[in-house]
């Protein structure tokens, strides 16, 4: 038995967690740089509850609030910019992955000289500003997670940086944010995470430990999903309940942690051309190629499918793609000149040979002909 | 859904984890202090893998090699006081769980002034040397939590030093080390182990989280303990495989995870008694209790007990006891004078209030009766 376990984010869940710990953040720093986008986190209360936070504990702070959904490398050095103009010494990401990756990445840049070619290459000095996440939806797992994923223009496609420099020191988890996120956000996030979670399990670095994360976070997510499920009188984002909510948020959280042991795989591979490229939201992306990926990977491993399914409450993968296809609605379409160009970004990820079944450019045409060429 | 996470310690677990990880080491530090008991680490070759792995990486090393099972105040101090002498920048615990708790004590001891009064209030400044763990036992779990356990002549008993500070940088897991682990000591600190788990569900700080590796635990530590019982074949503690040897050093260090956020309870605070006054081994001292504790508690939270003896795949708490008595064999007898007493201190020890059902000192005294007044 081999494994490797590191995830030093203090993580904190509970209802209105970041007015009852702001005394937590005295112990991080003096002046604070928020990352965050322009308009959600001041909708649903998470931005009023930090700076409130910090007012009480005495912290100075400022904003930065440019971050745009799929961060460019352009938005992170002026946020890092911004950090070392004000003199911040640690940053806050409240946002959904967007935000807390940006944030992530101007925590480092704000502290080392580094060019656009050599931010990709993850060779850092060992100093960064501490970082603390509010997650304001339930899907990316990067508060725990030693990753930033930006779109990265020069490789057409999303880059991440990844270095133990830059996990959260701490993670407030407050599923009350999540409360007036739409039905398709929700939806979108949650399969992100289940992705992260599943993906982790075919990984060649998945071990004992991430496989019993990985599990409870599958299970989590999947019975929440089934709740949510078109049909069973759920029609809106605020008919969720905060139970569905908190379970959300718990199993993406895990996912976090499995995929900062296992990394992704073929899956976020080959979904980063349909974000580039199509603009379909990132766990979207990753849930259109799941079930033909599944099916790839059944036929060498079956066992570690049926565990999967097995999570699941599930027999088949027949099953398995159809649970997805009714959380997806009508699926987007591809040509096949643009299949045989996405497989040819896809083959060079670094990610593609993290998965215990690797497919070859012939692979992922099919999964990405069985997925989208409709 | 309430609860907190931080576990920062790096967990590397591989045969031959410490000479293929050197490198790690160079990022600690340059002059190691090596804290160990007289003997074990030489025998079973764990000191010599560290002290090569050092000469590997170019660090510079002494070796304090004076700590006694359940280590003393003053035997922390003269570690200590070793540390500073020598100039050491970071400190290096090889053994079960007395080593390890020394080594935590003179990491802090080294660099803050504090009297033997002070000791045990855990008010320290922010500053401490980084400790490295080496467990060559599957007990204590001391390699992943923020605990030291010393002997406090003061109270008679044994007091813990608890503070974020002396979290292990690193905790490098060879079950190697236990190859050679007699019968007695293996089923003694696997049932300590055992005891985190369970006393961790036990626990009012409990969490969805803890009890996820709580059960893991328990099922891998049980399994492990189902095949190591008397007349199944196994008569020394060199009949036992490598893969139980693996299964019991993983389930006692996710105990060790479960403990570093549920802390111990009850059954803690009273085998301490057993083991200042009678000399009885720390992990054997629980076992014996357990049966006992575990039948006062299903009769408030049967349902609780329910799932611990469903990780057990058990039905009873007489099934429980019978796993224990059995392991345990012959047991130690305790006069009512000793119990009355052992049970004035146990409920004056602060993991006493930790339990979900709380013990009165009556509570106490039927326990340690139906357990030892035999």
């Amino acid at each position: 038995m081999n494994f490797n376990f590191h995830m030093p984010t203090r993580v904190i869940m509970d209802e209105d967690c970041i007015l009852k710990n702001s005394f937590v953040l005295k112990d991080i720093g003096h002046k604070a740089l928020i990352v965050t986008g322009a308009k959600s986190a001041k909708k649903n209360g998470s931005l009023q509850d930090v700076t409130e936070a910090l007012r009480k504990a005495g912290i100075d702070f400022v904003i930065y609030d440019k971050v745009m959904s799929n961060p460019t490398v352009n938005c992170v050095y002026e946020g890092a910019k911004y950090a070392k103009e004000n003199l911040v010494d640690f940053v806050i990401g409240i946002g959904g992955g967007s935000p807390m990756d940006a944030a992530k990445a101007i925590a480092l840049l704000a502290v080392q000289d580094k060019n656009k070619e050599e931010l990709f290459s993850c060779s850092f000095e060992n100093k960064v500003l501490p970082l603390v996440m509010v997650p304001t939806t339930a899907g990316t797992g990067s508060e725990v997670t030693p990753y930033s994923i930006l779109t990265n223009d020069m490789a057409q496609t999303k880059t991440s940086i990844s270095t133990p420099l830059i996990f959260p020191k701490l993670a407030l988890l407050d599923p009350n944010y999540m409360k007036n996120l739409s039905l398709t956000v929700t939806v979108n996030t949650a399969m992100d995470a289940l992705s992260h979670s599943i993906e982790g399990m075919l990984s060649v670095r998945s071990t004992t430990f991430s496989d019993m994360i990985a599990t409870e976070s599958i299970k989590r997510i999947t019975q929440s999903l089934d709740k949510i499920q078109i049909g069973k009188g759920i029609t809106s984002g605020s008919n969720i309940t905060m139970d569905i909510r908190e379970k959300l948020l718990y199993g993406s959280m895990l996912a976090g942690i499995v995929i900062t042991h296992t990394g992704t795989s073929a899956v976020h591979s080959m979904g980063y051309s349909l974000t580039y490229f199509k603009n379909i939201d990132h766990g979207r992306a990753n849930a259109l190629l799941l079930p033909s990926f599944l099916r790839f990977v059944s036929k060498n491993e079956p066992l570690l499918v049926k565990r999967i399914l097995l999570a699941m409450e599930m027999e088949t993968t027949d099953e398995f793609e159809t649970f997805f296809l009714h959380l997806l609605g009508e699926r987007e379409k591809l040509t096949m000149d643009e299949i045989e160009r996405f497989a040819g970004i896809a083959i060079q990820a670094k990610n593609i040979v993290n998965s215990r079944v690797v497919p070859d450019k012939e692979d992922i045409i099919q999964v990405y002909t069985r997925s989208l060429h409709l």
